[in-house]
């Protein structure tokens, strides 16, 4: 079984034309792991100024599913089945990063969790957690 | 207690610059219930040109959110404690809208659905639904 | 394809040996839907003498599970691949009852929601909603 | 503020009657965490005689729940709110145990963990995660 490579990855990221409007970033450092990040801008706001919560959500949906794509073989893709989050602090740091980590890699099933943290000056915090499911697939067609 | 109007959720919905990033329109048509859309663009897409989960979950968080905040006095705002999402269909048509309802309104905490519908020349699927924990707060900084 | 019969799955109810230690009862009414309920009886209790949480999560995954089985080929089992339950009001009634029902029935994968009611003199009322995620196996090894 | 002491959260378990009912264990060891033991017997099992997955959800609750009475004034009790569960291996050890950790302790509002593992003559191995919200209250009523 042939896995991704690196630039498989960061080459699937780059067709995700949100992930471009966002500006965001990803980097992976070793196999089920993910880690991608984003600089803080009003477009990216709720109400107080802070990272607005389905910015959180995506960070976290989409590391935990990069995270389990640099398990699969080559000609397969992720898709996330459910998505679980838990926003446990406010998002007010000029950067937010999440981080995708596998659970267990079934043949066909992943269980991921992925953090979400803000920095700032002052240092960074955790401000969300995630537990989610993912489906490798052929095609995205095979949602289900 | 002075609820808030369905002008003074608007107000604050036109706060989110993340909603007028995406393109985002709300309604609401009757307290408890809350609907946001969202036309199909590049910008919002993944590798296959359909909506991006971040999306999906971003409308499903935000028209719960709302759908309580129609229910909460005047001076309270919605944090949404914890968001869980099953992406249950491909999201490929050419107009995304959530719909946000309240299950039950407590005195803080508000426990909430979503259900997320595309559109396309086919007619309408329901592609995502969500259960949500939300709390009314004076400040966002009370996020706990 | 032969699907199950209703007697199937009310013999795959009756091999779950939990099932009988809680005194629960199931019952099929169409494809796709399930209803399992349950007595109030001491040994289901929390410090206030209202049901546990635990005995509501387990009717509602319960329920979901086997409204899923009902959807099955014959030689086909549920696995929970993961559940999720919000608990919006005090379980106090006499009885204790949870409706399983199939939200989108794939290949493999099947998304499905449960209600959880109890009810006592006084009346009926919502005490738990669910969203769940659940696997079509043809043996329980294949959890993953 | 007086804290709850160990014996406090003893006591709180053992007027679980559930708890004795499955014949749980629970011991505290540091504040924040707790683990809820339970020995395999036929009255716990599914289909396979594995632990029912409704018993896996039961301890990952309750040991989250009490992991966050751990942290919580003498007069305050634990209300889940929502409790999320991946089961991601087979339980088919001859023990079930939950570690329930506090991630975020707010003033009423407590975000928590539970891992769930089972354990046999082969060692032991994690079977499910979950990620839940608690409440702190003064009056079970309160629920909302």
């Amino acid at each position: 079984m042939e896995k991704k490579s690196v630039q498989d990855i960061i080459n699937a990221f780059n067709k995700q034309k949100f992930m471009k409007f966002l500006n965001a970033e990803i980097s992976i450092n070793e196999p089920g792991l993910c880690q991608i990040s984003i600089k803080h801008g009003e477009d990216l706001t709720q109400q107080h100024g802070l990272f607005h919560g389905g910015v959180i959500s995506t960070l976290a949906d989409n590391s935990a599913a990069f995270a389990a794509t640099s398990l699969m073989e080559k000609k397969r893709e992720p898709l996330t089945i459910e998505c679980k989050v838990n926003f446990i602090d406010i998002a007010d740091g000029s950067r937010l990063w999440a981080i995708g980590k596998v659970l267990s890699a079934g043949k066909r099933i992943f269980h991921a969790e992925a953090k979400v943290f803000t920095s700032s000056d002052d240092g960074s915090k955790l401000c969300a957690v995630a537990l989610l499911t993912i489906k490798s697939t052929l095609r995205v067609e095979e949602i289900l």
